[in-house]
């Protein structure tokens, strides 16, 4: 094989109570790539569709996580990387963490697999450290494993795949402000009370035992964010508006999706997901925002080989 | 059936990451409790064994919930309770649940089970606010449903029964110290980092995950207290040795039960229980020190009925 086409999918990081993580890999939202050998040694971003961004290695995600790679080898060939994004940077669905995977998830697959996925984890962090400035997991974990992804412990790599009820459905509301990632952390308070401490994992872990059992009444009850949310939810245009059309709509409870400005709905079955998409359009359209809604099915595979 | 006379287990309340939030029901350690109908409305408490404990109803914690569980209902006869402790009182391993839980199970079954066991559990919970003046239900709500059980929300009752994978066993050590519950509170930060609320909160959810999974290694990896066990291990003598010993002997993970003195371990195999057992033992011999120990299997079916 000397070249491979990829669906790079979206992803949901901090879901609710699971804030730095649990995520969620998206199935119909996403970028493509081609990666293809070439006699040069080294790694080269080629082509950018749909986004402004930098070819230099060293100031791309995708390049910088696959030369993180490609060092750890001694490998006689190089890499060319075509890039087309269909996730927006800034949006808050993982646009830089599907770069990122997607690029050493690749170069792994032309190298005929030596990599471990954990390893692949690991080196797309790079990318994330490159973005965000932290070396975090939330995104392209679910990504490169599919489904929901729980970090026991991003600094081992200890991360659970978890089950996928199937009929889950998400809805994405991207309302298109500019949102810096240094602002989404300001608002964070760095000491939490000892009660909203419990309340947070009692939830968390009530959603784990939610996806194991199906029980989507639990999922809906667990999905609550004590601590993030009520911080950040001020950065977000008509957060509690998009929040209570989402609950009156049936979803089983809904967020920020990543550090915004985006948010997630979480609904049983596609019918529900698509009126939730409705609503929450409806909150945004008169204010002077614009906006895009995604409604997307759990990918549990993670990235797909197209050709 | 005009008596029944019952086995009321011991539980492990607060299990490691799961403060206030995860509790586990015991095999082999218990009281035993005989509950009779009488022609005299109301709750009388006829004989204490064991223990030094009030025989007046609303300073009893087993008289306190029968009396709330009757006050729910038109009876046109009473019951008469006998409680033999087997549980030392302030052991830290749910003396006062066991009796609560067992009074209102009792008369329950006596009038052909009219409440649900979440009712029960609140009827109980009255007891656990007399002995420590909170509402707390993760010792009643393992004693009533068995095995682990999650407290999502103590208001609601919105506990969920988790599975137990069959191999586990639990070693109890309990040096005979008094602790206060106001020591075992005061030591208490009111305010945790985030990012200690993360890790917590990603070691439960990852203990969740653990058990559905029968992942010994996950559950292992999961039992990690960083917020409560740091502040109350100055109140138990040795902690720091005593931890070690379980970890030396193969323990899967060991910590504070309830608000201690009495410490647990889980262990996969009994005889790596036994074996936990007799080197923490080794740790509180040559010291000035009263101790127990026991070894247990995970009671899943909780309160049992004698005859």
């Amino acid at each position: 094989m000397n070249e491979i086409k990829l669906f790079c999918p979206a992803s949901v990081a901090n879901v609710s109570c699971g804030f730095d993580i649990l995520g969620i890999c998206l199935e119909n939202v996403g970028d493509e790539m081609i990666i293809r050998k070439t006699n040069n040694p080294g790694v080269k971003i080629t082509k950018i569709k749909g986004d402004n961004l930098p070819f230099e290695n060293k100031k791309n995600v995708a390049g910088i996580s696959a030369m993180t790679l490609v060092k750890e080898k001694n490998i006689p060939f190089g890499f060319e990387i075509e890039i087309y994004k269909g996730i927006a940077s800034g949006s808050g669905i993982g646009s830089s963490a599907a770069s990122s995977a997607g690029a050493v998830f690749g170069i792994n697959k032309l190298l005929g697999s030596p990599f471990t996925k954990n390893e692949l984890i690991k080196f797309a962090m790079e990318g994330e450290k490159l973005a965000s400035g932290t070396l975090h997991a939330d995104n392209v974990a679910p990504i490169i494993l599919g489904g929901f992804t729980l970090i026991r412990c991003s600094k081992t790599l200890d991360i659970i795949n978890l089950p996928t009820p199937k009929d889950l459905f998400i809805t994405i509301v991207h309302p298109k402000i500019e949102l810096k990632t240094s602002d989404s952390r300001s608002v964070l308070k760095q000491k939490v009370p000892l009660q909203k401490t419990i309340q947070q994992s009692a939830n968390l872990a009530s959603l784990v035992s939610g996806l194991y059992t199906n029980d989507y009444k639990l999922i809906s009850r667990s999905l609550v964010d004590v601590i993030i949310e009520p911080s950040r939810s001020a950065l977000i245009p008509a957060f509690d508006e998009l929040k209570y059309a989402a609950k009156k709509k049936g979803s089983l409870g809904s967020g920020i999706s990543g550090s915004g400005p985006s948010m997630f709905a979480l609904s049983k079955g596609e019918k529900i997901a698509k009126n939730v998409s409705a609503e929450m359009g409806k909150v945004l359209e008169p204010l002077d925002v614009e906006y895009e809604t995604f409604i997307s099915k759990i990918n549990t595979e993670g990235i797909k080989i197209i050709s």
